[in-house]
C-alpha cells in the first residue's frame, strides 16, 4: 500500500549543501515545482534544492531528463502535469538521483533563488474554494447564525464548495489592492460603495488538479487522490462586510474575487506521501463516493505572521491541515459527481483551515471575532487589515525529515476611487 | 450618439442570394463571428452569411481582410476579440463590402452551412451567471422563500451573480448527461446519490467580454458596454433537487455545474446597435457606476422547444431580454468593482429570463411551478426534462430588418453509474 521509494530516504542527501541545512524548506527529499525567470528572461519550469533552483527546462533541452516529447518548454506546469501520474513519480526520481550527494556529475543548470523572479506555477484553469474545516465553519455559523445550530444541515454530508474567480490568483509577492464594494450596514436605508473596512485573510491548502476527467463521467475518491499533482498554501482574502451584504441568494462573489495568493512551489502529492494521516472521526456516515481506503489528510503546519508597514512581522496563528474535515481527494470526487470536466490546472482551495484552539484559527474574522476582540501587531492592533499590512503564511511537515511549502505572503495597497459619475 | 453606420443600412442585400431570404438569420445586416471545421480540417473563423459561411481565416491567409498581424489564424475568436474595439467596427464594415451585392468579386473563400461542423466560437476563460431577471428571481423567491417578500433586500441595487464552471461550457449540439447528485426530500433522515429528479434548463442571453480591466482597476458602465464584443443564446441546465440540498450557504455548485450549452455564432455588438432599448423602470436609484446614459438592454425575442425522442418539437415559452432590470454592461461593471481582473473570452450568462405573463418564463421550474403543473408536449406531459427530450433555443431581434442568433440546442443522455463503493 505505501508508496515509499529511495526519494523518501531520511538519510539521504543532496551535494547542494543548502539542501542539507536542518531548517530548510526544500531538502532533497521534497523536490517542489515552480516557474520561474532570471535576468529578464522567459519562464522556465525548475526545482527548488536548498537555496537553489535546478532548470528543468535547460536541463531538458540538454537531454538531462530522459523525457522524449519536452514537458518543460511552456513556461508553466500545465503540460507535466497533464501527463499520467507514473510520469510524474519516475520524474522524481530521476531529479532526486541527480541531485543526491553521490550522483555522478555536478554539472547541472541551477540557479540561486536569490537570482530569480517567481511567476505562477501553473495556468491555473478553473478554481473552487470549498469550506471544509469543521471548526471554521461552525465559528462562522455561530457568529452569523444560530450558535446553537452552527453547522447547516448538509454540512457534515457535502463538501461544500464554490466556483471562484482564477483570473485573480496570483503568486506570492503580487499586492493587493483593497476592494471597493456595496456596503449596506444593517441600520443604512441603502447601500453605498466605498472601500472595504473588513478586510481579511484566510490560510488554506491548495490542490492542483493534474489529470481531470471526461464531463459527464465522475471520479470515486480514490481516482481523485491520484489525480491530484500537488499542494499549494493559499491565501483566500476576503472582504467581509462586501460579502454579507452581496452573498444570498447564490453565494460570495465580489467580496472573493479581488485576489487569491498561492505560493510559488507545488510539493507534489508524492513528496508528501509520508505525512497522511486519517482524517477527524466522522460525524454522520459518509456517502460511498466519499469514502476512503486510504489516510488522505496531510499532517501540516501553516502559520500566518502579519506585519504593518515597515514594522516587523508577528505570528498571530498557527493551524494544521491534518484537522480538515473533508480531503482534497473527497473535494475533487464530489467536484466530478455531477458530470462537472476537471481540467490540468485546476486549482482547489481546502477553505480556511481552523483548529480547535482559539490560536489555530485561520481568518481575522474567527481571530477577532469579527472585529470585537482585535489582535496586538507590531505598534498598533487590528479588527482587520489595514493599508500596508503584509500577510505572510508559511507551511511545513514533520517527520522523518522537514519538508517545506515556502512562503504565501501579500501585501494591501489602498483603493481606488469609484468608478462612474460622482453622485 | 449613434453607432448606425452603412453595415446597418436595411436596403443592403448580398450576392449570397440566401441572406436575402426574408427569414435569414443570418442577412448581410448580422454577420455573427463563429469556428467551424470541415472535411475533417481544422477550426476556423468564419461569419455567417444566409446558408454559407466566410472562411475569415483563408481569407485573411489571402490577404482579402487587410489584416496586418494575422487575427483569425488560431481556431478561436479570442485573438481578435482581445484587438481594439474600433478594429471590431473596421472589420464588419470591411466584411459587408466583401458580401455587399454591388461586390467587385465573388471569388472568397465559401464553406456551406450544412458541410460545417460548428464549435465553441472561443476559449472560454471565466463563466459568470447572474440572475438580472426581476421576475424570475420574484417567481422563484415566492417558490422557496415567501411570496410577501420574494426579493431579497439587495435585489434592486446588485446585480447578482456567482462564478459558474467554465470547463463545461459547451456548444450547442453536444449532448447533456443527467448528473448524479446529493439528493435529500424534506422526509428523509439523511441524503443519498442518484441522478437527478429535476432535471431543468435556463434561457439566457450569453455576453462575450472582449477587452478586459487589470485586477484591481473597476470599470465604469459606459466602459464596459464597449468591453463586451458580442452575444449568444445561453442554456443553463439545471439540476434543482441537488441544488436545494446543496446551494447553503455558498450559492449553486455541482447543480449547475454539469453543463451550460452556448450558441455557435456569436452576434456582435456592433450589429444589435439597432436593437438597443431602454431598461424597465428602476425602483429605487441605483449606484452612481451602475448608471447608463444610454439604453444598452436588447430587444431580443427568445423561444424555447421541447422535443421528446423521437417525436415533434413544441415551443414552450417566448420571452424577451429586453425586460432584464441589468444590463450585460451593469453586470460586468458590477463583476470589476471589487478589482477582479475580467479578460477576452469571459462569458457572463444573464440569469434566466422571465417575463411577466407565464409563456413568457425562462425555465420549466417557473412553467410548472416546481411540477406542480407538467407541460403538454408531443407524446406526453414534463414536469422537467426526461431522457432524451432536446431542448432548443432560438433568438431574433425585429425591426428595421430581422437578424437572428441560430439555435442552442442539447439531448439529455441517461446518468451514468454512482462511482465508488457500494453499499
Amino acid at each position: 500500500m505505501s508508496r515509499l521509494d529511495e526519494t523518501h530516504d531520511p538519510g539521504r542527501r543532496s551535494w547542494i549543501e543548502s539542501a542539507n541545512a536542518p531548517g530548510t524548506d526544500f531538502p532533497v527529499q521534497n523536490l517542489p515545482y515552480g516557474v520561474f525567470s532570471h535576468g529578464g528572461g522567459p519562464c522556465r519550469v525548475g526545482v527548488a534544492i536548498g537555496d537553489m533552483i535546478l532548470d528543468l527546462t535547460a536541463a531538458e533541452g540538454q537531454g538531462r531528463l530522459g523525457t522524449g516529447q519536452p514537458v518543460f518548454d511552456t513556461g508553466s506546469l500545465n503540460r507535466f502535469m497533464a501527463r499520467p501520474k507514473e510520469e510524474w513519480t519516475s520524474m522524481r526520481r530521476r531529479i532526486a538521483a541527480l541531485l543526491d550527494a553521490a550522483a555522478g556529475t555536478r554539472d547541472l543548470p541551477l540557479v540561486a533563488q536569490a537570482d530569480a523572479v517567481l511567476h505562477l506555477p501553473a495556468e491555473i484553469r478553473g478554481f473552487t474554494d470549498f469550506y471544509a474545516s469543521r471548526e471554521h465553519a461552525t465559528n462562522v455559523g455561530s457568529m452569523f447564525r444560530d450558535p446553537a445550530n452552527a453547522l447547516l444541515p448538509n454540512w457534515l454530508h457535502v463538501p461544500i464548495g464554490y466556483n471562484g474567480r482564477a483570473s485573480t490568483v496570483v503568486v506570492s509577492g503580487t499586492p493587493i489592492t483593497r476592494p471597493l464594494g456595496q456596503l449596506k450596514g444593517p441600520e443604512d436605508a441603502a447601500p453605498r460603495v466605498g472601500p472595504t473596512a473588513k478586510l481579511d485573510f484566510e490560510v488554506e491548502l491548495g490542490a492542483l488538479v493534474g489529470t481531470g476527467n471526461a464531463m459527464g463521467a465522475p471520479m470515486s475518491a480514490a481516482e481523485a487522490w491520484e489525480a491530484i499533482f500537488g499542494y499549494v498554501l493559499l491565501n483566500d482574502w476576503s472582504a467581509r462586510d462586501i460579502q454579507v451584504w452581496e452573498y444570498q441568494p447564490l453565494g460570495p462573489f465580489l467580496s472573493k474575487a479581488f485576489g487569491t495568493t498561492i505560493s510559488p512551489w507545488v510539493v507534489t502529492r508524492d513528496a508528501l506521501e509520508p505525512f497522511r494521516v486519517p482524517p477527524p472521526e466522522r460525524a454522520v456516515p459518509l456517502l460511498p463516493y466519499l469514502r476512503e481506503e486510504t489516510p488522505n489528510n496531510l499532517d501540516i503546519v501553516i502559520e500566518a505572521e502579519l506585519a504593518p508597514e515597515g514594522r516587523a512581522g508577528r505570528r498571530i496563528l498557527r493551524t494544521n491541515a491534518r484537522w480538515l474535515y473533508y480531503s482534497a481527494a473527497q473535494q475533487l470526487a464530489h467536484h466530478t459527481l455531477s458530470g462537472c470536466a476537471m481540467e490540468t490546472g485546476d486549482l482547489l482551495g481546502s477553505g480556511t483551515i481552523s483548529g480547535e484552539a482559539r490560536e489555530s484559527w485561520g481568518s481575522l474574522l474567527e481571530l477577532t471575532w469579527n472585529g470585537r476582540d482585535p489582535l496586538d501587531v507590531e505598534g498598533g492592533r487590528r479588527a482587520f487589515l489595514e493599508d500596508g499590512d503584509s500577510v505572510t503564511l508559511r507551511g511545513h511537515c514533520d517527520g522523518p525529515y522537514r519538508i517545506g511549502f515556502g512562503t504565501c505572503a501579500g501585501t494591501i495597497r489602498p483603493a481606488p476611487a469609484a468608478p462612474g459619475p460622482r453622485d
